[in-house]
């Protein structure tokens, strides 16, 4: 095999499980019981607040991590078993999301409860970690990214990834204290991971 | 990375999120209950043409924005932050149209019900809002347009666009009126907007 | 756009949908309760052979289905509004698929029972027509064919396709007189339609 | 049709169906009941540890057989009829997946139950054997590999085979003597099966 991207497929079969992952969110929202006069069914459509904001944010987070995973892929350009080993990981991961997601949707309106929310940002944390651990394996002395890599961009995504754990664990320990802003901080932390990804006009 | 498109891994992980959105709309029709005689059955499934019909309108518009998806990015070849979150979005609410489809399926039978028709159409709404967003975004001085576009391409899409959220608008306040006809009108628009996508044997 | 195939990501977006419509067929098997015997299990499991018929047959029509989806596509190169419909509407009945694969096991068991069958074959008889009439729509005069066709390829693949809508239309008819018939001749057409496919070791 | 790859797009739709299969795992985790406070969610939680192991079990597996079938394909780089037909039916066995999944996942916490491990564990050895029938037909005298494949892959991959069906048969004998064993050796399996799959550095 050539010095071209080894990393074809495992980018094709990633982009699935995300895109399954992030459309399966949906099946949180059952359809309420027939025959409700439009008021009954008003007050339960907005009695779903707390679905819709699980949603939003796991939506926008799997859609970032997607974003992410696809900037790391046009660095890392080829293979070994670790980095197969920790993509299936973190595909694992990302397929589980939808359970914590239905579960904080039908806790967060008790802000006394806990479990729920702490599960939830638990696996962010991990996803956070992960994605570390692989990016980290990929580019110790350059072990897997493109020959022609530019270093500037290796240093910046290093930068930007050191934060990431640390952040979800603020999310993760908020979990145990008052949910709802545990719930809001890991949506800013989404909106915030999504903005440096791409220099405006650069090329990815 | 060179001149050739971006946009390659934007576009497969957007055609993986509108082919499972696509076919999980087949979700909304539950099995009717077993052993029934063929006659209680016929019943079931004749009295279920709302369904269908929700299915089918569905279908085609996520069909019908999907090829407009498909023909923005043979124009749109570079990425920037922006459009990746216009993009996200986009796919967001193409996600959440299964929701408001099972949801229309189970109320469309009563024409003096409006809240289901209001949220369905309001979906298709934003979707044809974010849809034009997205173009005005990418097409504004050529920002991330292919460098060899065909100017009248560019026009005649702008042309298209400019009619979408006005037409949707008036399926949205119909649903506060008369919640049957904005449901055909939704579905005679896929229609209508399918048809001008490629002029015969025009390369895409 | 050059003479290359225009076709790409058409394609793309029907495996998506192919791939996702016959792995939700897996959906029709409900667990069954819990805290049951070993036997009492067995004794569920066992008569629950309709639904593995008829898993078994959707999931090798779709596999079939997508086999010669991919063989037209390497022929057809280039794309309509016309094309891009009738491929649409063939994705609508392939997703709508598990919705009377899932009637039809509930209701197989019942010989004396028609009207799930004659809506499962119903739908494959429309599966066939459709496939014809992209066919031939694509082939008249060569209108979408590739340029570099072999004129034996179209005529193999004509005279192929000629039988599928009256062969269906044999086990629609059978679904009106007797049920378990229908199914098994459905997925003997399955089997059989996958045979001339690809002449062996001749390139697709 | 010249001499590259015939297979790309048998390896997109595979790609899709494992893709499909693996994130489908995750509805075998139904939400608990609401209104619970956090010690009883807690304990619910906890108690379906046996649903997290069947989740992981399989994801791995799929996941591992996701990797062999890419590395198949890597050398396997042409079709006939009698390897379309072994892909459809070793993606049938996929597909398959989440059904034993979930009914393991019920049945596991009792230890003298053993239909559920049985039926779990002869999905997997008939997956073995599906992998070894596909690639012994590929390979021989190789029929259907690349010109260029190199003689000692080969011999590995054969070498590598011949005790997956082997091993598999042990838990699925094990299954009838006693579940747990059965269940953790599966996963043990897969965590050895991806093991020698890519030598470190070596391309793919």
């Amino acid at each position: 095999m050539n010095d071209v991207k080894e990393t074809g497929r495992i980018e094709a079969f990633s982009d699935g499980v995300f895109a399954v992952a992030i459309t399966l969110l949906v099946l949180a929202f059952l359809p309420p019981p027939p025959y409700l006069t439009d008021n009954a069914l008003l007050q339960i459509l907005l009695s779903r607040w707390p679905e819709l904001l699980a949603f939003v944010t796991s939506f926008a987070t799997i859609g970032i991590m997607w974003i992410n995973h696809h900037r790391l892929f046009t660095v890392i350009t080829r293979l070994d078993n670790a980095l197969l080993g920790l993509n299936l990981l973190l595909l694992l991961l990302i397929v589980f999301v939808p359970f914590p997601t239905a579960l904080v949707a039908q806790y967060v309106v008790y802000p006394t409860q806990h479990v729920a929310a702490i599960l939830f940002s638990g696996v962010y944390l991990l996803l956070a970690t992960v994605f570390n651990l692989l990016w980290h394996y990929a580019a110790y002395e350059n072990r897997l990214l493109s020959r022609k890599v530019n270093i500037e961009t290796v240093r910046s995504i290093t930068r930007q990834y050191r934060f990431g754990p640390l952040l979800y664990l603020i999310t993760f320990t908020l979990a145990w204290i008052y949910t709802p802003a545990s719930l809001v901080l890991n949506l800013l932390l989404a909106i915030f991971f999504a903005l440096p990804c791409y220099p405006r006009r650069q090329a990815v």
